[in-house]
């Protein structure tokens, strides 16, 4: 058979179109500051420029990477343009694709410690970095009852959460006789939607999930929840999960964990908390005011691959009893039984997630942190910080524009004071401009702008020029003139 | 702030250092056939290798390709050697790798439409392609009412679709409602326990998992299922959801759809289908015949991330209809509402998957199927199955070994005649032997040895080198020998 045509890449080509593959990806961080954000193409039109029909006989490298520039490019929305505001940021940086490169390249399967033990290992012990690096209760490291696992989304983090919480409240029942409609979850109107989504998926259903009135800076308050879970048992059902978020999707609005802690510790209800962007700040103690209490949180999560250059997925999550978890989640087949976890002595990482197979995402991270040092991370979150609320200022001194509230870290809810319907079309008046891509949401029924500052070369100009063009945009529409276009 | 020191690798050392790292895999793919396969180290010898604390300052990069060559190497288990036979394969390739690579680079969330148009459509046209590829049913194209996605894996495929079945089959009410421990759910003794974990997961519970009884060659029996299931309807249950298996994980048995189909289009059970491996197979037509009967399936997956050169995570997921799915999955607040979105003319893959966030996955299974052509990846199937069959024929011309089954594929079931405890002793000798890695499995309750053919370099002398090894150690065995070790 040696003789056959093999189709395979061997190792030289791989050396030639990897170095092609390294160099565009280098020359793309060079010019992504000038393209326009927000990709501009019609439904469809990607789509349009492909064939129907996949090729039967192969084709050289070369016509991908044009097809890339060609094809997929216009269809590209930039979330590495360091103009990309909208959302929540989803960071990467040069260390950490190159661990995704050497995670695709060793091409192992973590799902048990037997099948790369190193793969376990490292996860295992940057996640025990990441405790002392943010200073979380020591109880999450995997050397006392808890531990910590990568996950791929925060959204994955809150289901595990929830089913590890589901077992611990029925006594371990749940798993082997499924929901019994009495259980309760607890969210707030600004916890993250995920969370309704994984009490969906659990089968606790949407009419058991709690919806806890917030206070005037759109934190969960703690009398509410309380009087919550009070009412649910005299109604005989069980609470037994609430969410609470350090940063807000929509205002970054920080929910009281220590007060929130108390009262589900006192009701024996399991708390999570999802910190996945702004978690990241707690790498600079000046910031770790924001997670005060999180000693009583039962699991937490944050993603380095939002605000922490470690490009997605890579979710952090954490429990302070890794027993409900692993009980909630294992399963163990007979072609999965192997000596190592028969004795006991290794984490198996499928038995704390979701799925079976997992990546070796535990090197990204580890490329990530030894790349930059905890100092360099650090002048990276303190100086995004200082942009947003530079940005925040001057918002504040301006007389078309006002703050929504005071933003406690990196994210700036704003809007003009012209109303509802001035806003939206300044929205997507500024996104068409291709400058820049802001995101909205709304706060008490209004509509609000969003200004994240957390891409990895957002700089100080690119923050001031977001500012110009949204003056210059709001302006022009005040005016009735047309908008601008970048190109 | 310019002036200041920016921590950031720079787009010039990125190009420097990507080739350092690509070199680096492409030594590893000429060597990684020299290297034990199953890694030795012991637990915690990793750990015990990484300083207990992070860096405070950076590290060069150098340091982090030295602590990969000395800490991280022995700690792996080579899942791309061509001497792995275990579990089922996760083969990979050097387009997948460099697509992977790409979508690292180019860093976008394909959540939503909106946020990378390109991301969802050449997922979209991608799926599309591979219904014609594999002769899958015209349901599953997207132009029809079905439509394919990318998940991380089969277990999460088989959750999506467990979730789609509970809320068509409580009129949407499920997820409002949550779980009434009256829907039941049915796989067969050798459904991948991924199934199992789903049951539980989505709050049906395993008391409401009907365990099928299998033929002789460990194939679901139609008419048990057809019985378990008039026996939950007199009962007052409602049979909901039923898994079926093109190659199970234990044997590779094959389910026979259409008898299956036709009794879950009798009873509105949904029916989905887990192809995880073998359904790679379907590119070539004469392999068809063990997709028979599809079209009465209501999803399905399969896995290029076992069997087509893409490497983990790559689980292609199809349904005949996708608003059920959607309807289960999707959760829309007003962060992520957009024009696009609202228009109704697109596609928002959020909302056919459990997380959130989602990586640009289409584009490295795009590169795959471009780079090898139809041709070329029949051409792969063609030869590992050939080489399993060839494998298959030694064993059953000898008189130490026997077939446990006869193999549909590319995975033999086999063993030593000399006993349970023999085998047992045999598998751990030729693992430790570092020349081949392979896994286990019981039928009928007797410990059977697989070898799967399925790894991207695997040629007819690592099949020959295995058969080799397996009758040394035998002997060795036999005689009191010590075992063999590589190095």
């Amino acid at each position: 058979m040696a003789v056959e045509k093999s189709y395979h890449m061997t190792p030289e080509e791989f050396r030639r179109h990897g170095r092609e593959v390294v160099d565009w990806i280098a020359d793309y961080y060079e010019r992504v500051e000038s393209l326009p954000v927000l990709s501009r193409v019609e439904p469809g039109a990607v789509r349009a420029a492909l064939p129907p029909r996949p090729p039967q006989e192969g084709e050289p490298f070369a016509a991908m990477l044009r097809d890339l520039d060609e094809v997929v490019m216009p269809g590209i929305t930039h979330w590495q343009s360091p103009n990309f505001f909208a959302f929540f940021p989803a960071n990467t940086s040069g260390p950490a694709i190159l661990g995704e490169l050497l995670a695709a390249g060793l091409g192992v399967q973590g799902m048990l410690w037997a099948t790369s033990p190193a793969c376990t290992e490292l996860e295992t012990h940057v996640l025990d970095w990441l405790v002392d690096m943010l200073a979380l209760p020591p109880a999450f490291k995997s050397s006392g009852t808890g531990g910590g696992v990568i996950q791929d989304s925060a959204s994955s983090a809150a289901l595990s959460a929830l089913v590890a919480a589901r077992e611990r409240a029925t006594a371990l029942r749940s798993n082997e006789s499924g929901c019994d409609g009495r259980l309760v979850a607890y969210v707030s109107s600004q916890t993250h939607s995920s969370v309704e989504k994984a009490v969906k998926i659990a089968g606790i259903g949407r009419a058991n999930l709690r919806v806890v009135a917030v206070d005037e800076r759109w934190a969960m308050r703690p009398d509410a929840l309380a009087e919550a879970i009070a009412r649910d048992r005299r109604d005989g059902l069980t609470p037994f999960f609430a969410a609470a978020t350090v940063g807000t999707t929509s205002s970054n609005a920080v929910d009281p964990l220590r007060e929130i802690g108390a009262v589900c510790r006192g009701e024996g209800v399991w708390l999570h908390v999802d910190g996945a962007m702004a978690g990241t700040a707690a790498l600079c103690p000046e910031f770790r005011r924001l997670q005060d209490g999180l000693e009583l949180a039962d699991s937490y999560c944050f993603n380095p691959h939002k605000w922490m250059f470690t490009n997605f997925d890579c979710d952090c999550f954490w429990v302070a009893d890794r027993t409900a978890l692993v009980r909630a989640l294992s399963i163990l087949p007979e072609y999965l039984r192997n000596k190592a976890t028969e004795s006991g002595a290794v984490i198996d990482y499928r038995d704390w997630q979701v799925p079976l197979g997992r990546r070796f995402r535990a090197l990204k991270l580890w490329f990530v942190i030894r790349h930059y040092g905890i100092a360099g991370l650090q002048h990276h979150v303190r100086r995004h910080v200082e942009l947003a609320q530079r940005f925040a200022a001057w918002v504040e001194r301006s007389a078309a524009f006002e703050l929504v509230v005071a933003p406690p870290l990196n994210l700036v809810c704003f809007r003009h004071t012209a109303g509802d319907e001035f806003n939206r079309e300044l929205l997507e008046r500024v996104n068409r401009s291709g400058r820049l891509y802001l995101t909205h949401t709304t706060l008490d029924g209004r509509f609000v702008l969003r200004l994240c500052v957390g891409q990895t070369t957002t700089e100080e100009r690119h923050v001031a020029e977001a500012w110009r063009v949204l003056q210059a945009e709001a302006d022009g529409l005040e005016r009735g003139a047309a908008p601008q276009e970048r190109r």
